[in-house]
């Protein structure tokens, strides 16, 4: 009852009323813009010191900007699972069984995918009238069943799988990309990506999908949903011709001048239209910045530890940025903790909509943070694989198990904590923490550097992890 | 000839003209607002993720942002007498001859200073009509000779020294308070700083000093100078009751609230006594944050390699703000490499007055950068000690010299590079790399963590280093 309540009330106060209850004025459009790899510190409004998103800063001076949001895994799969679905990856089934803290994704020769049983935000958003399109790369599964189409989604254009390759073989064809049910291409055949120049002209294909399904829709005056779920910064990163080179950072930053470019076109567009009111946007990534592949096909973290595949600050702090002319107020700073998953919660409350009551739903409604600017007391989970490795509660932070990489991998190069060694945290093995969990204070040590030395007597650690696995149980 | 025209040209485009050249119109105001210790992650504005800079981000937003400025030295005192000479602590003298590659401070058992020798920009400013005040840390020497009234201010509120104590003994007396000639008293004696609490309400008595010289200047109708030297983010760092226990940052953060609320109060009254259009502001710090005092009475660097004391571009890379209302544009951000040297030649140009004739001046103007936007070629040198341990051109930075700090001083837990160990980067021993120097792109690599492998031949080495020694001895 306390939810069906909040729901009218936050209807009543945005001047629209969910479906259900009768009423003839349309929920507002979603949008959400998801980006690859892009790290929390690879924009202007987070401290980038080159200061090349001058759209996307402004989106931020004209909405709300989250310094403290995350997503649910630092792998892209599972953390784009967990945002449809509401849900962390444990529960919607996007782990891996054959390894201890291992995140799962989907490539190419996998053949898992989204369950059937999973509600996906864009199958609910249906019964309100929306229309749904995915732009770009989806990652839930490649076989037909697994197809975006079977899960809500009306339209697709874009890929299943990321843009590696070229593969150029028989037995492991070129991605495939699709325009719905269709088959138009494959990646390096169709869709070039010339890797020594860093050219494609994907993101401009990608935002002539976005306009267009605008357009289109405004027409037919019914609500919509745009999941534009685009790649140019997940390694090989790319950038249209006019991009390449323009940037201070390298080709990296063109890509991301690309995107701030095109999210510029798509918000005016939401202006010219007339409907920037009654269309909520909302801006993030889908895990922490690809050090690997840095400086030259990897982004910023900004003062954060490591990055993606980690349950550090840097693998799961997201940049994020709420967008609603008349309803946000201009210039919002929120400090509340948020989660790509309340995206699917914040979703159907927009539409009018309750969540699933069969299930554990881990997203929270975000609009009276974002609307109201309440701070809704909640605690961040850091999950890496199957395995919670920590806890966010308000500023501290809590590691019950650490693990940047493998030994073996490390003795090979590969290093997600390049130029960062934080003795006893950055650890090359698994290890537990959980009789003594290594603490942090986020808000003086964003960079997780000084764990804080306590003398925990064993009823005062109880207070501290019972209320935790309380909320994760309940 | 050229440095003549381009005085008149600026100061035609402002409505002003140079006293000299028979004007009766005044020359701008001018506010430098030092701080101390603060290091370039700190503010909202540069990625701060607990965004509790409100009123230096609304500063921003109102004037010009600079991401690539510089202080001229790591640490305090070379870097005060960098800025207020307008030249390198090598040519001005703050530099120690008892050790290699040692920053020069004064503390209170040196009896060293700035030397008569040098012009300091407030003694220049007096030509042109200025009534000049330092508020707060001086710096430049303690002895009766190096007193701020002796080298050009005509009113001095504060210290010598840093607040460090209590000492209370005779052979070690605490810093001492001046308003101008007169001692008023002493830190933890006559002007409380409880360690404990982390209490003491300096800032307060700053900012009340700042605003009653401002309104008896603009009551008298002269120009003034106002070098706002404060230090509260300086370790111990302190802030008043009121402002205790309000960050999320714990002391350091309730520090920088206290001064980004003082910041908005004075911004305000230049606003109230209508001369905002008539007063040029400048903000930034004087060296990068202190990481040995991290996390609770040090500051952040946001992405930046190290802190305070090191040449990497935590130790010497500053937050920058120019305010100045009708004559920046809102909202700007510039790409223009600066120093504080270059407040100095600034403030001049301000003045109308041209920089000393008889001696190298290392600062630029940077007026053609802040008021038309232009991007002024020029190098950022590195220095530590007597040793230019590092040269930026353009995205590029070559260290010559590399050195964090002894393995003494680290052994003994003092490490300026907490959690961040850059393989053959973040030495322990000073080591050379002339022959070869160790090459960043800053614009793909703003931490320093990945040096870039180049094949250079002798010939292309020369054309890198021959211009930079030329400007260096030029």
């Amino acid at each position: 009852m306390a939810t069906v309540a909040l729901v009218l009330g936050v209807s009543l106060l945005f001047g629209w009323a969910p479906l259900g209850a009768g009423a003839t004025s349309q929920p507002p459009n979603i949008v959400f813009l998801l980006m690859d790899d892009m790290g929390w510190g690879d924009l202007g409004v987070f401290g980038e010191p080159s200061r090349e998103t001058p759209h996307l800063d402004q989106m931020a001076a004209e909405g709300m900007l989250f310094p403290n949001f995350y997503t649910a895994n630092p792998l892209c799969s599972p953390s784009r699972a967990a945002l449809l679905t509401g849900r962390l990856p444990i529960r919607n089934g996007f782990y891996t069984t054959n390894g201890h803290a291992r995140n799962a994704y989907t490539p190419q020769e996998i053949v898992g995918g989204i369950p059937d049983s999973e509600f996906l935000l864009p199958e609910l958003l249906k019964k309100a009238g929306y229309v749904n399109k995915i732009v770009g790369k989806w990652h839930l599964g490649h076989r037909p069943q697994f197809h975006p189409l079977k899960h809500g989604f009306d339209e697709w254009f874009g890929s299943p799988n990321c843009h590696f390759g070229p593969y150029d073989n028989k037995a492991m064809p070129n991605i495939p990309v699709y325009r719905n049910w269709e088959m138009v291409g494959r990646f390096y055949e169709d869709f070039p990506i010339n890797h020594k120049t860093g050219e494609a002209n994907l993101t401009q294909i990608y935002l002539k999908e976005a306009v267009d399904f605008i357009k289109k829709q405004q027409a037919h005056q019914q609500p919509f949903f745009l999941y534009w779920a685009i790649d140019a910064t997940h390694a090989p990163v790319y950038a249209s011709k006019s991009f390449l080179g323009t940037s201070q950072r390298g080709r990296y930053g063109d890509a991301v001048r690309e995107i701030d470019d095109s999210i510029g076109k798509i918000l005016k567009l939401l202006q010219d239209l007339g409907i920037k009111e009654n269309t909520f946007v909302f801006f993030t990534s889908d895990n922490g910045a690809a050090l690997i592949s840095a400086p030259k096909e990897g982004g910023s973290n900004g003062p954060f530890l490591c990055g993606k595949q980690t349950t550090f600050e840097g693998g799961l702090r997201e940049p994020a940025i709420a967008w609603w002319p008349g309803h946000i107020p201009a210039g919002q700073v929120s400090h509340q903790l948020g989660n790509v998953m309340d995206l699917f919660t914040t979703g159907l409350s927009l539409a009018g909509l309750k969540p699933p009551s069969d299930r554990e739903i881990d997203g929270i409604d975000l609009l009276p943070a974002i609307v109201q600017g309440k701070v809704i007391d909640r605690p961040i989970f850091y999950y890496r694989g199957n395995e919670m490795m920590a806890v966010r509660v308000g500023q501290y932070k809590a590691h019950y198990w650490t693990w940047s990489n493998s030994w073996e991998e490390f003795s090979q190069g590969i290093d997600f904590c390049p130029g960062q060694n934080v003795s006893g945290v950055t650890t090359h093995s698994q290890e537990e923490h959980t009789n003594l969990p290594l603490l942090f204070h986020l808000g003086r040590d964003p960079g997780e550097r000084f764990p804080i030395r306590i003398n925990m007597s064993i009823s005062s650690k109880a207070e501290f992890t019972v209320p935790v696995q309380n909320l994760l149980l309940g």
